[in-house]
């Protein structure tokens, strides 16, 4: 039996990771789970999973949560510091991490440092804080199960073999809506339009981040902090079909790829499972009649991809600063006020115009976010 | 350390295997090899890694390499009886089972039941002698590490996973050189047509049997006992290009993948140091612009592989028929004496008037490959 916290529990990972436990009947208890302010949702999960205890960052909900909870038998938990409770709960056999942005840096690196096994699905955590993590946790590679589906597949690729044997990573990327679309008709292209991925459906930030590859470049980052790799041993492949979803090259030439249908309750059910399986009834594979193709990446059309391995070799304060300048401009770019184009174009000023901290503390990772935040919003007023 | 003796040496695999440890500087010590009757190349092979011992199949060529072998000290041995010494040697860590036809069974078997770890480069082994195996060395399937492409690539997919995890095993076949050729046109199609694979180099009779598919059906029953898997859970899947060298599907729909460029080094490699892997200068894979395609295989034209199931799950000495049929069939086609698709007419007729031993003993195994040889001349002979 594991005992299971899920934070992030009503977003769309959280809510599949919830399906899979439930349908499958996984050998799992939900000791505790945590959302942001829906807390109408969390009462019903509360409902159909009876956890001791649950978390909501925002403190309104909080209340709202504890009124509407009635007979109830639960504790209510409140702010981040209520997330970072749950997440060092040393009863927890795994805390699964899947809020959305930094914020789920710190009760990963709570769960970490209590040696509890974390299942990762927060991207910001590594990609933002992974040099910090190492620093805190030398141990974090042995804690962390990745629930990306990219990183899931490399995960799996790895079993049983020796982390020196590996020669290079090859992550696959769907390349988009716009992979076939002319470089010349990139910057009139629509949010409307950026948001439909070919094969995944996920939250709008990493719909458009699909859209300019940043979200790739954001994945190398972070296989780069979960398995260890140099990134200039961490090749990104464009592969529209989405089967194949990533590669682990060995030292002798041998490829290993784990393959399925585009289904994130996949990876979702492994990291609860891992390295055990347990059979599903979601559509399988089938390989007949598929054809598979790969390509390279074309940086110069999608600089973003560029632009997040400069920021991951450049280390530091860095990343902190590509994954805020990305957020702003995504936003922006949704809202309409700037072109696809220019998302790249202003997360490479933000990078210019940053003052780096090396080896930086958790306030200064914190403080690079909210300066690039600030001063990218007064080049956008500037500019447009 | 590893001791390793290598039986069929002067052969396209064992030449590898030599050609592997001695360019990649294999942390191996060759103790013995054995091959059928050229002793001018074991010769040579005794210079250039100085076995303590030797042996020739044919008696004739091992008084011949006594003869010449001067100052050289060497043991030679000569006979089967030579081989099956040297696989029993308590002092091998791995004996590589290169031998050509079901001679190589006896050998296997015998390393087997002294706890020898075996790389199992001979088909017919598993094949014909599977059943006959399970039941004398019970944990086989634990020290037999295959080299055949396909099998290696399943071997490695199974690396850290748990038996009872693997929902289906999918083998990959080029296809051959006739995959596009008209039913019409088969029975037309020259010996010299028929020996030009167009991924792999190989011996002529396992060439002839990939065009059939029948080295296909022989893999589906070599995997079967190698890694105790239902013949119903074994699939083919054409894929023309053969970078995919076969793919284990798991219970959850997890797909995992064997790739590389089609060099029979690579798997003879892995198993030289498998589970660890060593750097090589081997062509590597390059998957950009690459296109993969899966498509079922057409039984009806190429009734060997619904043969060797049917063969499979018959059980008993019906594989040491399908075998034996194949084999006369193969030669006679190669002669020019009987069509491409009477080859697989021929091995049905067998088949069909094969009188079944259930649980044979190596004896009946022995008799029902002889007796088919002779009934199968004959009917030929009668038809012809």
């Amino acid at each position: 039996m594991l005992n299971v916290v899920i934070l992030g529990s009503t977003g769309s990972i959280g809510r599949q990771a919830l399906e899979v436990i439930e349908s499958l009947e996984l050998d799992c208890r939900v000791t505790a789970l945590a959302a942001h302010s829906n807390y109408q949702e969390l009462l019903e999960q509360c409902h159909r999973f009876s956890p001791s205890r649950v978390a909501l960052v925002d403190e309104n909900s909080a209340l709202q949560l504890k009124e509407s909870s009635g007979e109830l038998d639960v504790e209510i938990l409140q702010g981040q510091e209520g997330l970072i409770e749950l997440a060092s709960d040393r009863e927890a056999d795994l805390v699964m991490v899947a809020t959305v942005g930094f914020s789920g840096f710190l009760p990963t690196l709570y769960a970490l440092r209590n040696g509890r096994k974390v299942a990762l699905a927060n991207k910001e955590s590594l990609v933002v804080g992974g040099e910090l993590l190492a620093r805190e946790v030398p141990e974090y590679k042995e804690l962390i199960i990745p629930v990306d589906s990219e990183h899931s597949a490399i995960y799996q690729c790895l079993q049983g073999e020796k982390r020196e044997s590996v020669k290079k990573l090859i992550l696959t990327a769907s390349g988009g809506p716009f992979l076939n679309t002319s470089p010349e008709h990139l910057p009139e292209v629509t949010p409307a339009q950026a948001l439909k991925h070919p094969n995944w459906a996920m939250g709008p930030r990493i719909t458009i981040d699909s859209a300019t590859f940043m979200n790739k470049g954001f994945e190398v980052l972070e296989a780069g902090w979960l398995f260890g790799v140099e990134l200039e041993n961490i090749e990104v492949v464009v592969h529209p079909q989405s089967i194949v979803h990533s590669l682990v090259e060995y030292q002798d030439g041998s490829v290993l790829a784990q393959m399925g249908t585009p289904d994130m309750r996949v990876p979702i059910q492994y990291s609860l499972t891992a390295p055990g399986r347990k059979s599903n009834s979601f559509p399988a594979l089938d390989l007949n009649s598929q054809s598979l193709s790969f390509h390279e990446p074309d940086t110069e059309k999608f600089p973003c991809l560029r632009l997040a391995y400069e920021a991951g070799k450049t280390g530091g304060t860095m990343p902190a600063c590509l994954n805020a300048a990305d957020e702003v401009a995504v936003e922006l770019f949704l809202k309409g006020i700037i072109k696809f184009t220019d998302i790249a174009k202003y997360v490479e000023m933000a990078m210019k115009e940053h003052e780096l901290v090396s080896e930086p503390s958790l306030e200064d990772i914190i403080e690079a976010d909210r300066v690039t935040r600030n001063e990218l919003k007064k080049i956008v007023a500037r500019l447009g």
